[in-house]
């Protein structure tokens, strides 16, 4: 909700184009399944920071794994179909960043798409697509290898077209177990991107902090920017980056090179 | 859902200017607490049968007790605080009806409520100024009292204002424990209003029923109008009477009489 | 407003799923230009029926010209990009019906349309693609031949994938200064289409007709329902028949023939 | 649309809680009537920056004099009835600023209304209350003695609560014919207040401006912020007055003594 009316390090500092909230169900434990479970969406065309459904439910329900995002539109329309997160099975995508020139592009971009796969597209962002194109690619094989697939394909198409660098922003994927965030662009100069530092160490150092009682005892925050301001809290993630969270928590691997 | 794009028993069959839920959570066993717990709302100005983050909210969340409403606006206008249900604490509040010319007495109802609540009130409808005047007469201490109070009062203005039938509806209030059910109308004709018979033992009258597959083994569902045409399923609770639902299943007592 | 509440002859007789009005501007008789007017659009997805900015709108603005629709959203989602009238350029379009099955033939009939019109599609429904689909046939040129060649595209493709009837729908279209009025379906059982008779001559009729009072002298109404019941007011468009209104009045073609 | 977006004088630099439209038509040249006509209103809970009616309506609707408006929402919910601008017959109010600590003195504010009054207030807003306790304290026959008394008597009530500095803002009020824009505040430090220069004299000034093209030769504006940075453009309203506004140009009155 802050962030949606100020985002000092984005492109846009006012986020208020939409926002949406996809979390994962806490598991049985008397029956914790094979499957990963399907996550459940809340988008909504207004701004976060007002959003008095917004407020209800994030102070009610319980998710061990979600992701929130707050749009600044760009040309798409703003509409509920347009708002991140994306979902297609037990799968969220969410992107802050864009690909470049896009009307020019998308008739190519989602012809590119599986055809058994395009009639699930529900709205008209680049971003979106650019989700079914790494679903097309592999996405729910291998998560890295289906995005880097994906990027390498929007770049493809659009060089063809005249466009320098195709592709910019951050990217977030999630199967319900383990979560991607990606950080890349064309151009090398990417979307900022940063992950929590491990709270119990943080708690030990500030054992005072006011900023940290938000945060649960195993809490792991992947976010475009930093929440608070407390040293040490908040680590960026490099250019040309995946950091994988999971149980044991997060790791960084190289993702694709910048021409 | 269905109901809200045709209620047949209805004053409009069509209810689409708005819609609402409010559930209370599932007590922690652990933790089971001595405090009611506070309800969540989820309300919308969308017409329900088509809104998608309905549709995910209700297939997501469980709840031991929850209201839900859609509306057809007589007067005030469509927005998220004239959805019901209302809430104060732990208590939630709907109406399916309305208070006759309510703008002529919309004045002395509002001076009629404890200053102190004044400031709660959020919307503009006659149901969430005659739930402030039930909050000031009583309500938490004694619902069924607090109720006739309210409505003895709406009667009084009215009357003061020559308008022969004040009060139509039917009334739904809980704490989140109990459930009172009221139907009542100045004129004795009121709102339809149901309850659903004990599922067990339609269980076994109808083994094969698939419309009982929706509901769970303790299911007690009060309604404005049936959910199915199942024989004997839905029993209409009588004129001026007052339907409680709690733990030992329903009971019905006389509420007010129609002069 | 009216007929978004209840329109007793349509497939569904709620069309609450939004709304618009495109209209075009009364001409400037110092400049009438050479150029039909480019229309103005109010689109909303709310219902019409209580809708405050559209009875504000409808009762200031005064237009030669004007489309008005009010939708029942099949599939695609409830957002104002998906509310008809469309637009291009001077021209406007809505539609009352719909493609059958349509995300089994959406991928094909995207890609039938002009690469150069492809990204001026805004909304995800069958009826903006069809319209997209008319203009890359040479609607402008020709609407009733770009009408047919859309209709015969859309039911080959439909064919293909062994839908037996593909194009259901009546269909409004204009440039600005004539419209045209299409009933068609594969199937030969069009939905309902009536124009007004001459309001001159009903109002010499009946003099006294207080159905008459809303109506200018020389208003021409085109409509998927009577407004009123005044005999001989509304007569019926018939099957596989296009009428076209302008400054000369109504006439009559025949459309198509269904197979 | 601009200054939703970013007002840098604003108590709130992001206004994105709805915005208003209000209107007053083209007087018949034929039959300019004796009576002030009736505006219209577009108003809408979205922000105004990507509201694609907003930009049809505006780039369609030509008017002599409009009052508009964006919204930051301090306390009353985001909806379409605590839009500005708010309307009574032919008169119109806006408000940038608020009265502090609103929900303590809303139920006398809303007392000192005329009863007859009453029933037209449709929001929740400090500002529609405002407007109405102006109407009753004589706006109509006397805008700035009506206005005089609604600020005077809202500061006599705010006192009674022990608020210090009760009433702060500017405040656009017209009936169709002039403008009055007023800034005070309890605390003499008001929200910021501008008109505009002459524009044909600017245009002498500077004959190639760009930032000159978007006005009319007769254009006059008065905006809480400047528009443009064109030096001599606009001219700054000072404390405790009140710009009047009509055919004859502007004029400024010394308006209460902040005490």
């Amino acid at each position: 909700m802050a962030q949606s009316l100020d985002s000092p390090l984005g492109a846009e500092t006012v986020n208020g184009d939409g926002f949406g909230l996809g979390w994962y169900p806490v598991s049985n434990p008397d029956d914790p399944g094979k499957q990963p479970p399907k996550p459940a969406l809340f988008r909504s065309m207004e701004p976060a920071w007002n959003d008095q459904n917004l407020r209800e439910i994030s102070s009610t329900i319980r998710s061990p794994l979600f992701l929130s995002h707050v749009r600044a539109a760009a040309g798409p329309p703003v509409q509920q179909t347009n708002c991140h997160p994306f979902r297609h099975a037990n799968w969220l995508f969410m992107h802050n960043g864009g690909l470049a020139d896009f009307l020019t592009v998308k008739r190519d971009l989602t012809l590119a798409v599986d055809p058994a796969l395009y009639p699930e597209i529900q709205g008209t962002t680049d971003s979106e697509v650019l989700f079914y194109l790494a679903l097309t690619l592999g996405l729910q094989d291998d998560p890295i290898a289906g995005m880097e697939a994906a990027i390498r394909e929007a770049e493809r198409i659009g060089h063809e077209h005249d466009i320098r660098f195709p592709v910019q922003g951050t990217f977030a994927v999630s199967d319900g177990i383990t979560l991607w965030a990606f950080r890349y662009s064309s151009v090398g100069r990417s979307r900022s991107l940063y992950h929590s530092a491990d709270i119990e160490t943080l708690r030990q150092m500030y054992p005072d902090a006011e900023r940290l009682r938000a945060f649960g005892r195993r809490a792991h925050v992947i976010v475009s920017e930093p929440l608070n301001d407390l040293p040490g809290m908040f680590i960026e993630v490099p250019e040309s980056t995946v950091s994988i969270l999971d149980d044991t928590g997060y790791r960084h691997e190289p993702f694709l090179d910048a021409a």
